[in-house]
């Protein structure tokens, strides 16, 4: 299998926010962020694979900003590292106000998803090789991310993750 | 304002995974979930503080087992700690087959929420009163979490999660 | 087929009031409401009889109060009474509004379900065996309930309705 | 307020059963067709009475036939009788299978709505005045369902329902 | 194949405009009001051809008027012409102000459906039969409005649409 | 006000086609279509005028490829001209599908938007500024669509039209 680069699995996705994506005091409802940017990571994980693909998780997102009704969301998602049957999407979100026409940086997040084929099990896919700075970044800092992903699941002990480490001693997190 | 205790909190939300919430190989997405969760522990924040919440983080989240069209998924949500304008939610998801009867725990999460006024600034929220052995644990554990969520957003330095690193010498995650 | 108790059918159901379901001065919409107690309903019934159901009928439901935009509903199900392929399932509404945190009982009401196997075709249901009073009075009033449907139906007589006579000399109506 | 004949509020909404509108073995779920059923009953309450209404009560509804996946519903309204504030609205369901050309009749049902203004508060109504055979033996029937409806919400004793115990001796129910 | 009237496949959609369907300031969008109308025109294009219909083409539609949250949307569809395989539909809409009881033209629009078998392939329909003026007015347009279709896919010369260049020659569009 | 380039207005968006977006044989709705490229049009035009918009029309629309269930759609949409209060918006739309990778081009089109005040009056919008060559020929060609939505709604005499004439003579209509 040959390997892709991050551009190949890049998807972007605009939303209109409309009410019911909003709570009482027209502000987006941080569940529908979620599910927005799960159908955005899932297409590009899926444009990195040529497979179906199902969400094994979500790491720790924060909302900084209320995002308001009529507010255009985009997102912009492509595969940060693939492992052996899956794949890590780096998604960056931004809300835009038309009247005024600010736009801010809403959020940062990481999904990863498995592949598999028509009968359900899991399937090997391409490698990611990452092109410039920012790419190669991302490609580092995914074994870390992994890492807490498997102790925060209780599938490591936090001694052996010799990478994670790294985040208590002064890296940045992306 | 009174305390209150975890149970003047407690949600439950049943689902049923319909056509749309599933991919072509009839495996519920996980954006689905994600948002039925953010309902469910809104309701629960809400049940708590008596105010409109929006969310705030959400916490790593993984899918074990897939879920499938015609599940019928049972949500439980109810805060496991309180802070000055924020409370933290503890979320339990269980999907049930129903031809088999058999019912997996398919997750486990914390989201945060902040209450608002109408106006939309902060405002204070009650206490929150643990009352059984495991609503203690859930609430102790909540300021590790809380440091992890604070160093990922990059608004804590990783040295002074003085909590958090009890999570790195063998203590349970929950 | 071993009979079951009320409590393994029991279903909650929380759903905060979007505005698509509500009309232009911010009140759910009843239709809204009887598709959201139809799935509740379903799920409670599918827990009892482990198979596919379909909905046979609904009695009479009257909406008390309105319930407004951002109220949160709670929904609860559980088998009243099993028939030879048939389950009559009873349902209890409220409406929470969170600001004052006042909670008003909204409705109540009966749907009845047929299970079916993979083809379709009905197929014989475990038997209800209430344990509390209150349930019995539930399972008792079923037999007067099924009259009713039948008679409305078209497909009872009035006059061998000998249950439902009871009905208009002086009894409980559930 | 001039009265309106039934025409005037006559209403037909045709809809596709879409998959999300069915259970996993293709049938359309009753809490859908009711919610469709609200929406027609509650467009023609309003052509009548030009005002905003909402949902006061459903008569019992059965559901004799599946209906199927790709089948088209047809729903046709119009209002029965009018009361002081409010209106009853009859609504006649068909199903129609689109390769075989074959329609079947699936519900008749009764909705009744109460008129609001601007603020909430229940306003009257223009009187209903029935022109056809049919027409008028909806209107006549609509005294004694609103008996059953009274007595079913405990809002009448079974006593007074002199007209209701008409449908005890031999009358046909519509 | 026997030929059919415009009747057998009039079609009428009535919807009530929700929150989820307008934008910021309470009017309908656009492209919701193409999703009905299409969802209109498939169920009388299935009426006609008793078959699984897919859409082949919209015809330039324009909106004349601002259609508001809370008003009662009216679709009429029946078929206008038939062809080998597809069928052009008609569809007419209005738009009711429920408090005012005023009721003004929307649209006018054409839509083309082609008619396909189990496996997707395209199947003869039958003949479509003018009956009224009216009817025979539009079933002769519908030549020239093929031509123009044709035209705009880049699928015939301009030269040689003899019907369409009447258009241009001071006829009325339909 | 300033001219606006038409990557300013540059607008993707991405969707999956879920079950409820097809119809029983597994084909992506038009009208389902026709909505997502109203939404993305609408966001690329408020973001060339910083307003509110509401769809004026569109022109047709032909749909020459089936979409299938699982699909990954892709619109691109650009302001292509401004006049005085509205915009013209052309869309390209594909259809990716996943485990072969194919994607063909499935539509071109063209929606126009008026720009409206808080109040919902007209207001005008800046100027369209083309840079590519593409640009130029698609600013060119809006006169001429603009002439044959006027015919087309009766509101310009075809011997008026001297731009669109010019599409009975041989050119390209994009």
């Amino acid at each position: 299998m040959k390997g892709k680069s991050p551009k190949e699995s890049h998807t972007i996705m605009n939303e209109l926010v409309l009410p019911n994506d909003t709570n009482t005091i027209n502000n987006l409802m941080g569940g529908r962020l979620l599910h927005w940017m799960d159908i955005a990571a899932a297409i590009s994980a899926q444009k990195h694979c040529n497979r179906i693909v199902v969400t094994a998780s979500v790491d720790n997102v924060s909302f900084q900003h209320p995002i308001k009704l009529g507010d255009v969301i985009t997102i912009e998602a492509k595969v940060s590292r693939a492992f052996t049957t899956s794949v890590e999407v780096r998604l960056d979100v931004w809300a835009q106000n038309i009247p005024s026409g600010t736009r801010v940086k809403s959020n940062e997040a990481y999904y990863t998803f498995v592949a598999l084929d028509q009968n359900g099990r899991t399937i090997p896919v391409p490698e990611l090789v990452p092109e410039t700075i920012d790419e190669i970044a991302l490609f580092d800092g995914a074994l870390r991310r992994r890492q807490l992903r498997l102790i925060l699941a209780g599938k490591m002990k936090p001694d052996d993750a010799t990478e994670l480490k790294a985040l208590f001693f002064g890296e940045q997190t992306s």
